[in-house]
């Protein structure tokens, strides 16, 4: 008989409980890991909700620190009781999409397709982190070594959080000089404000209605900040700029009001590159897109994963490159989960991210 | 007092007439070019019919072949009596948007700014092409001779047409081996067809209502074509590529139903690379765009100017890379151009192009 | 006890024989291939003659054609019966190294490295595809089904030959416009000579010492041939091109020769991209590097694996943008294999490639 | 009679006098800018030894700070008594090697050449920094003016010393997480150092033989610093990364020894950007270049100019990204530029840069 293990499941909308169900079967490709810290992230509220459909019964979460505790036969090249994450994203390494350069996209295996969002399979279309257990698959191209020295909680942001940030200003492909503006400092929105501190811009606006979240960014890397609630984000962007507008703009909301704006700063020539997750239609306005011939680029990012990016992620981290310890606000017990959910998906008592551990 | 010369000129919403006007002044950094042929782009069928404001009394046009009449005090480096071409797009190659790369979206030369489109000059913020002579600013910028044994009508799709449709393809980044899909075959889509072909794309959908533009568009390259009229080219699409999607579409009309169609057509991590000049809001839908986490590029492009450009354009001409020979479909003496307009605005007779001989 | 084969080995320095070997295990992760053709490459007679050292007993061959025979436990996504390729380049997809975009210089998997070459291991580290039965490593990421109509021959050239000569041109960079020389026209030259026509160049000029090999590169997509022998190059090609230069320059031989006039007559800003094998260090001639001032590029290339490119590089050949059909010029069985080895190694009776059946 | 100045001029090998020449005429594309404060670089003294050849009597120097002092007739966009910087580099912006992306390799205005450096023209090919006065050429295209307070001395190292030592990253393509080396910290390579830090390296090995400037190194963003006497290089950069190597190695010296050492520490797959000005034939060892098949990239950069580069560099000194303050280790008098030649040209005195005010 199976052994058993505790994991917050999707029990229907509204509703994410613990439940126990038995610890996963390792395939050849897999590797079981024991998680030791894991986390909460904004995804998951949309599931809470309903507003993005998974299947009852599947354990939530996509975002792992743990041990190695078995793997599985065609492994190699890891050994059990190892330290290690995986990204949110766990392409295979192995399908056209992945070698194409769009491993997020990661499509079936059997022709040259792609899926979208084909690489998002913890708490997605597979069972995820916020378990005892997690089971891994491809491990070979998912599997990223801790350094020593680093704890749980400062690798707790690789697999999702700095992934993502980081990529809105690489995608934006920020360069030495540039100015930025980064609309909406969440979690995503303060590690891309540090990303574009890491890859040479040199005027970093950060956008939000938070003070707490504003003071943040300051640390992560804003020169300015400016509060969407209390002025006009666009106008004081451009007086900032002298009119000029910014070269970059990262959306890291995912709200009409945000993409709108971050376009509306947008120099010609510019790159919005967005982060966030929309739930309606966009609307591009007019003007600010110069009806078409003002050379704009609108790019949008799902968090690259693999092994790979998680090593370079802890580097950043410890080198002392980024901090995200102020990051995690919160910390409780997989026993309390549900408590964490209520917590987190209120945003009450100034939350960004709650460390879980089993 | 000065001398006189014919001109096309917009005198009020729907009346674009021949009027006389004084030959230029030349400046120091100017060149006279007498022009020889140039001919009707459908953006100043948006300036006839006062789509696009542009000052009462300024010549049209953007699309000059001609002979060097006189050059400014400070240019170097050409003779008076050489034949030339300039871009649509005439960058003075000097400003911080040109020096940025972004040479369409030429700026103030005072400061480090950009200014939406400005480096459209001819018949937009000065005098046009359609007209016995023309001055061209930053002429070391913008003048391109034209190579022994091309003819006027070789070269007239240079400044603008091969220009714009060439950059569909180039701002799609086409590989070797890409699915390209470009919608609308007007002269713009032909060369973004034409382009596709030059970059390696080896399966190329070209998408019109119009049979005999799609029986171009197959001489131009396509390997396929589909009647948006008669199919939902979406499903048409998905279907000759085996529901993988495309790698590039291109849009080339400036519709929301095609940049819709263009959008859902293509991968996830593809790029939509869009050409057309929209009149109204644009409308991302949802669904197609994975709601933000598709990996997607969508990126427009203004026609590149310049004289390195023009020369590798002509380049491509003189070597018989890409025969524009059958977009030039009528002819007209300036004279005749109020005929010319009635006839090209209105799509009659098969028009694509036509030539206009002062 | 295991089945036998035939199987073409490196006995010892100048001599391959056929020689009888078990057929291969099949691993979890493998694909047993029943070989149906197979040809012999220039690093074949680099190991043949003992100047590139492999282990005594070791199948050579790197370019395999044929049908699965068997599927490891692990694979999903092929059948049995199918016909396929693999690449030269056979990487594993989930090392560093191929996460990192260099698969081909695939790394130790258990760490973050790189092994210099790692990608090559047919005929250089495992056993190789001259011979009844390969076996594929990492068979999901290498295996590509090869589309219907197309013969054994027609994708032969696609494990090595197009991909390496293709990469030639892909790695330079080549635009539209872009003029272009290819040094040496070998069959890895006139692929690098078909790839820069494929991506837009407009001036291409070969260069070679073989007329035979001068009149397919035309054949190829050459615009201009230069005989190596009877002129010198450098002077021709600067002729040529009116002074300018080449934007990019392929080396396609291995020589300080062709290096050396690879590079002067580059212009600067330009790019060397080198394909060659050396057998001894290489001098950088300080004039026509410009003393290291000149924004010169050299940019080596390994052939690119993996099943994402053969699929894209049937493509090309299945739709007819290139005919390597030229490239084939004998034919030999693979009992007749070491008669093949001493027409191909001596380059006897204009070889170019000789394809072997089982 | 034309007004007289003081400057420092090439008189003969081993001699750059002091002397006095007219004031230059002003060009209508020209400005005139009176020089506040200016440097001696590395290159200069190349020139002073009859290293690098220039016409006797031209007066040296490329770093200029000033303030304009008359513009020509055609300059628009400036003011007289602005403070303006202008870049070592002078291209023009409307040659054909400026529209392709290669200005620092500008090409002669009439055709569509290239000329090697052509765009190094100050202290070069016509009148330089060292002086009273500077007569900058496309002044358009070159005058960066300075941002309100900020100091000479803060702003004097972006010209040249600043420009090309983050192109050295940034030819480099460093990215997040990459391990970078950079070879010899003399001005150019602390400024590599720095460069590569500012666009997100997270190991950063500095290599030098002084212990002052690996201090210095350290403070412009070096994690780890050997000492090329003491110990070997390779060995020891090979054994920080854990036999790894480096992803991007940066040479700053102009030695063979370097060059090696920085292509010997290169993973494969990795870039070499090459900063030096060499003075021989360079020799490529075979092994590490793993014999022209390990994707290795090796790229060199000319300082680039323009008035964008110097605008960006400014911002990057002027929001405290980068300090250049400690390059700056002696002050002279134009009066006495022979005695700083003395010192900076024997490296006496733990000199890095000189500040010259006439």
């Amino acid at each position: 008989m199976a052994k058993m293990m505790k994991a917050a499941i999707f029990a229907e909308a509204n509703r994410i409980v613990l439940d126990d169900k038995p610890i996963p079967e390792v395939g050849p490709l897999d590797a079981l890991i024991r998680i030791t810290t894991t986390t909460i992230c904004g995804t998951d509220v949309h599931i809470l909700k309903g507003e993005y459909p998974v299947a009852r019964g599947l354990t939530v979460g996509h975002e792992p620190v743990g041990i190695i505790e078995k793997l599985g036969s065609a492994v190699e090249g890891y050994r059990e009781g190892q330290r290690v994450i995986a990204g949110a994203i766990t392409p295979s390494g192995y399908s056209n999409a992945c070698l194409c350069g769009c491993a997020s996209q990661d499509g079936p295996r059997t022709r040259h397709g792609f899926k979208p969002m084909g690489g998002w399979r913890f708490g997605n279309t597979i069972d995820g982190a916020q378990a005892e257990y997690l089971l891994v698959p491809d491990a070979m191209n998912n599997l990223a070594p801790v350094p020593d020295g680093l704890t749980d909680e400062q690798v707790l942001m690789c697999p999702d959080i700095l992934s993502t940030g980081f990529s809105g200003a690489e995608s934006g492909k920020v360069r030495i000089g540039d100015v930025v503006a980064v609309f909406a400092q969440g979690p995503i929105g303060l590690c891309a404000t540090a990303g574009a501190r890491l890859m040479g811009a040199t005027t970093i606006i950060a956008v939000d209605t938070v003070p707490e979240r504003l003071a943040i960014a300051r640390r992560m890397g804003a020169d300015h900040v400016v509060d969407f609630g209390a002025t006009d984000p666009v106008e004081e962007i451009l007086r900032l700029t002298d009119g000029r507008g910014v070269d970059v703009s990262i959306e890291a909301l995912g709200r009409q009001s945000t993409f709108e704006a971050a376009l509306k700063v947008l120099r010609p020539g510019g790159t919005l590159s967005s982060l966030g997750v929309y739930s309606e239609d966009l609307r591009i306005p007019l003007g600010a897109f110069c009806a078409g011939l003002g050379d704009h680029t609108i790019v949008t990012s799902l968090c690259p994963g693999g092994k790979e990016r998680m090593r370079r992620l802890m580097e950043v981290v410890a080198t002392g490159r980024v901090d995200t310890g102020p990051l995690v606000t919160h910390r409780f017990a997989l026993d309390d989960i549900e408590a964490a959910y209520a917590l987190f998906s209120n945003q009450r008592d100034g939350v960004l991210k709650v460390a879980v551990t089993p």
